[in-house]
């Protein structure tokens, strides 16, 4: 499948690499190439140049966010929640329409540092923000539940035997999201509904950044006993 | 150890019946001991009138709200969210003061139907009011992450081999909470520290009423895998 994934950042390059790794075509999306590879030291969360990166993956192509997206079949969006609308604005409306968007954002506000806020919540999510926006784009919530390394490799951990969530209103692309889960190894993959089950799946961060504090590592997940 | 329960409802019930079961001295609270012994049919949520289960569980006892506070060590929010703040207040400061509240109760706001909606989350919780209200009383909240029957009773599922969270800001008072659950089955009581804390617990309910109608089932609990 050709994919484009939207950002750059450790949630990108864990998508991207996995996915090639896989044998998919890979584009990875920024807002201007020159810059994202200008970078020599590491960014605000400490992670190293995308250039560094890009060397060990030479299969993984980079380009600006519409030219990325307008041959994928899939989209995933691996932006922070705050610039997750202005970069699919800069996509455009046109080149989304009739694709798949993995959206992986969390609407997480940090403005007031650890534990983040959210900026949208309870009655909204980030979701349905980007699906009410671009109503022909087909929109599957899915592993903003977990740290990047384990959503692409969840047999990292306990031999894979935790769960993670998919939702949106497309039945069709959310099958195609459950058998790109399946193919990183993820065994219990919980379908929650339509897009506004977002609003669970996001809220879910509250406890989330808080588990990580007490625990003191990102390592973990939740499995769904029942 | 004394124990007072606020609320004849379903979670009332399941701690008040288990503690008494396990030894301890449990009174039932109520609004109106009269009103909640009148009662013939089944409630909103269909539960059976209190006194068919009263009849069950000689040694419980039932009175009002603040007899029941006066002589206990430790106290259990058991009311729904919405009248939490107003049944503390029926105890009254003075009868809380120094107290351990093991506070369950959730922010639940159903007056648009299911999933609900919270009336308090992301920058406070109802832990964290409640702890501001009644400065000198030991707020604790758990077991709000789970049905009722799984509070008391954890082994009945998957052999009790899922987590719940304790947060809190007296250390004491946590212990014993913590060894309170532990009496119940509890195997895996994860501190997330100070009833900021809450925030995370009480937001988590977006994701698990949504689960609950994913899974057609309140059976279920997350066990924290790391």
């Amino acid at each position: 499948m050709k994919v484009a994934v939207l950002g750059t950042g450790m949630v990108g390059r864990s998508l991207a690499g996995r996915l090639s790794e896989l044998g998919h075509e890979v584009a990875v999306g920024t807002r201007e190439v020159t810059a994202t590879l200008a970078r020599t030291g590491p960014d605000a969360h400490g992670t190293a140049p995308y250039g560094v990166w890009a060397q060990d993956h030479p299969d993984v192509t980079l380009a600006n966010f519409t030219e990325v997206a307008t041959s994928a079949e899939l989209v995933v969006n691996a932006t922070s929640g705050d610039v997750s609308m202005s970069t699919l604005n800069a996509v455009g409306e046109t080149t989304l329409a009739g694709k798949i968007l993995l959206d992986i954002s969390n609407p997480l506000d940090f403005s007031e540092g650890f534990p983040p806020k959210l900026f949208v919540k309870d009655t909204d999510s980030l979701g349905e923000r980007i699906q009410a926006a671009f109503p022909q784009l087909k929109v599957v919530k899915a592993l903003n539940t977990l740290t990047a390394s384990l959503m692409v490799n969840p047999a990292a951990l306990a031999d894979g035997d935790h769960s993670v969530f998919v939702c949106g209103n497309d039945s069709e692309a959310k099958q195609t999201v459950v058998e790109l889960l399946a193919s990183f190894g993820h065994t219990d993959i919980i379908d929650l509904g339509d897009i506004t089950n977002a609003r669970g799946t996001e809220m879910y961060l509250g406890i989330w950044t808080r588990l990580m504090a007490a625990l003191g590592t990102s390592m973990f997940n939740v499995k769904v006993v029942r």
